[in-house]
């Protein structure tokens, strides 16, 4: 099986063109049912979520709807080995403080479906995160871009719509 | 449902008792058919078992069979982000190279079956991997402890095997 990857490695062709497409074109990404959290969601709730959905990842909403933070599991780790909470109803926002007072976090990383995959790919790599919310023109949710999207991408799609 | 994790954050409980408990006594983590590749197969094998096997990283072996690294997706994205290479049969070898001669790579992060669920935890947050390779006394890879495993059980695990 010719793998797309492995186009991006053949000597002289110039960058394959999925990478200069946009998710959009690609179809990459989930944007049906996005799974959500608020910021006043009891942390128990999103563990549930978690768990019932399979997903790794959790957009959280302020309350118009904008993505404010994103809550993944392993902050739900990290919060676990510290235990700096003791009460039963910390919320989301609660277990998220600590990252929000820390000036170095830049905030939830996220893109637009208009984006072409190769800068997608950047932005993933120089935030180390592990994918990135991709948001309408005013900062509302409309899909997730994850690491398995991608490399589902350049290793399943049929090579006919390669360049 | 009362939550494990919940028991965390009842106020006067002592750390719940499976944080001193072992990943052993407790069953978390893959410990039968640990799919892992060697520094010499192709890379389009390695993304291959990405693939078929639904796993997020792969152990990396020297010739006899001691983890000598770890391939995980982001490794993948990464490399075509930034696409250095551009022959066909790049080994998985070739595709790590970066990281091993960057000094501040403090090597595959792993641990060992007889470790507590705390330390684990504190392993996973302090080196921001989201697995650790279980190994034995002399370096070979005998499971994977994953953020999932970890908190599958915090939430998922009947509480009746709770303190
Ligand atoms: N919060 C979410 N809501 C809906 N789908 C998601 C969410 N997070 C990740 N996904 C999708 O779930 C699949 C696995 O993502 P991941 O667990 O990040 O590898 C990918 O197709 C993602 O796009
Ligand atoms: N290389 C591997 N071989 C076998 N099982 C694995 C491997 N990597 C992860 N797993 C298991 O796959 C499940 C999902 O892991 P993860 O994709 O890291 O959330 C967990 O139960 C892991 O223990």
């Amino acid at each position: 099986r010719i793998l797309r990857f492995l186009h991006l490695y053949i000597k002289d062709v110039p960058r394959p063109s999925f990478m200069s497409k946009t998710l959009k074109e690609l179809k990459i990404g989930t944007y049906d049912n996005v799974i959500t959290a608020t910021k006043d969601m009891p942390l128990i709730t999103a563990l549930n979520l978690f768990v019932e959905n399979r997903i790794s990842a959790l957009p959280v909403l302020d309350e118009n709807g904008h993505v404010v933070d994103i809550y993944a599991k392993f902050d739900v780790i990290n919060l676990a080995a510290e235990k700096t909470y003791n009460n039963l109803d910390i919320t989301v926002n609660d277990a998220l403080q600590h990252r929000q007072n820390d000036e170095t976090y830049e905030g939830v990383a996220t893109c637009y479906e208009e984006d072409r995959v190769q800068d997608v790919m950047e932005k993933i790599v120089r935030a180390e995160v592990h994918r990135l919310v991709v948001t309408d023109g005013d900062g509302k949710v409309i899909g997730i871009v994850s690491l398995s999207d991608l490399l589902d991408y350049i290793i399943l799609r049929p090579m006919l719509e390669c360049v």
